[in-house]
């Protein structure tokens, strides 16, 4: 077990093993996590989400190195994203490219490998934002890829959440319907130097007033009405690649910050995701006692009741239960 | 509750009232379903997911209408994307326009919405499927967008596993990487008229060999190795919004439909599948009875403990499991 000290004090290699750890879910990790627990709550973390293809990852790079220089505070990315070159899935080695990007000690980069079972992914990055937020990491960004519903979770369950788009992915803005726009606390079109970056822009503004429910006539100069939270998400352009606009959002995450801060809707979202978590590991220990109190031929029966169609999934878990009453 | 005589009439107002009775997660559909069960086993599911831009949903359409007129058998669309115009999150009402553009009652389109708990959708997925295959639909195309975890798991369980590409979506191939491209059956380069097409198909030809563990150099003109199953995933192009290649993907589709009778692969699919959904509603079923077996103050409590981080979320679900055993 590693030993928590070594995470308070800043062991970087104890940091990396943990994680290692967690993600293979091993139960030496959650225990050393326990631990650090009471030390978990002082990180601001940003959610980042978009469709691939919106240069996400460059611009959470930028993110990363001005967050990093204007508030002298520890960064951390967590990148959930398979197709980021943050991730160890990348056929081009990027991986270690972006990590020797950052000489500065300061700054950590974790890539989350994505697991079989569902909701096992954001379980994981859960304890490893965790461990993160113990070893004293006061950003700790949170990078997945949009229009999933698991990654959308993910990033919705940060304090901030970015959405990142792009001019010009298929047919307007595809990816930012439905769910993912109304977990956006602020909106960001990259690559808006690209021809339709005012377009984009526009139907993003209209989106926005559609989800705030405006009831009058779209205007594209109009502002968004504020949510319930009394904060407007709003839609900011940037060229990552340039650097080009990074300024303005980490203004704006900044001003995001200090509106959770002072409405105490901060420690709302906290409980919300502690809530969460609780539930999911209730479930996961709930099924782990009941697959080991039964025999292999309890579950092996229902089972094969279940494929031969004779008992419907649900009849055979109703089944299963009236019998451990 | 609807009778289920009805579904398997062919009563389609039905079927749609059970659908939204899943969807909205209402006892009597489960019912239904539960009778309904012992009809199903008889339909190709097909798993067809993709990054957004890739003209995913018109290669759908074009499947949907070539396998109704190839094979004479019922087709059924579940659009669990939230950005395809086949779901009703989209803005410009897509959804009524691609619903007109099917006047043979022996296409039934339904979109999902996306659940805001984690696990919600794959569960709901596999319900709406069970009832459309009930209703005599022998192919179910399950249309999902790529790179989310939850989305792929869904792909995944599919019979046959489309993934969809096309050139020039940002860096090279990007959302391909990691979990995706083992989830494969069929590779599709759709929008292959466009520049960069050759690159695509290479790109996803060396990713093939490299994940099939070949470890000779990379040569952009030899076929993949057969997986562990025998099945070489072939790459093929399409233009959908041409009609282009959309008879050798049907071809291929059958061919692998054959594969897996043969091989006795499809058995197997079937029983991950089922296992899945039965441990899922099994875990579902032993938190919602813990919960309501125990007041809100225990859980109350624990909660409490967590937010003033006295205790982690695992220690906290200890001390319930241990007080309920």
């Amino acid at each position: 077990m590693i030993v928590p000290d070594r995470i308070l004090a800043g062991d970087r290699l104890a940091l990396a093993r943990l994680l290692t750890q967690i993600e293979n879910e091993q139960p030496e990790g959650f225990e050393t996590l326990s631990a650090l627990f009471p030390h978990t709550g002082q990180a601001h973390l940003v959610g980042i989400t978009g469709p691939p293809g919106t240069g996400k990852s460059t611009l959470v790079n930028r993110l990363v190195l001005t967050l990093r220089s204007r508030t002298q505070k520890l960064v951390a990315v967590v990148a959930v994203d398979p197709s980021s070159p943050f991730t160890g899935g990348a056929i081009l080695g990027d991986r270690i490219r972006m990590r020797d990007l950052t000489g500065d000690p300061g700054i950590f980069i974790r890539s989350m490998a994505s697991r079989g079972a569902l909701g096992g992914l954001a379980r994981t990055t859960s304890a490893v934002v965790d461990a993160l937020d113990a070893a004293g990491f006061g950003w700790i960004l949170i990078e997945t890829v949009g229009a999933g519903q698991a990654e959308v979770e993910i990033a919705r369950t940060a304090h901030t959440t970015l959405v990142v788009e792009a001019p010009g992915l298929g047919d307007d803005v595809q990816a930012i319907k439905a769910g993912i726009l109304e977990a956006a606390d602020l909106l960001v079109v990259n690559k808006a130097d690209l021809p339709g970056a005012d377009n984009t822009v526009r139907v993003l503004q209209a989106s926005l007033e559609l989800a705030s429910g405006a009831r009058r006539p779209t205007d594209p100069h109009s502002q968004p009405e504020p949510t319930e939270e009394g904060w407007a998400p709003p839609v900011l352009r940037t060229v990552a690649l340039l650097g080009e606009g990074i300024d303005e959002v980490v203004d704006a995450i900044l001003h995001h910050c200090a509106h959770l801060e002072t409405t105490g809707r901060r420690v709302g979202r906290d409980r919300q995701r502690l809530r969460a978590e609780l539930l999911a590991l209730l479930g996961d220990g709930l099924l782990a006692r009941f697959l080991s109190a039964h025999s292999e031929e309890d579950l092996g029966l229902a089972l094969e009741q279940v494929f031969a169609r004779q008992v419907s999934p649900c009849q055979a878990v109703e089944r299963l239960l009236a019998r451990n009453r």
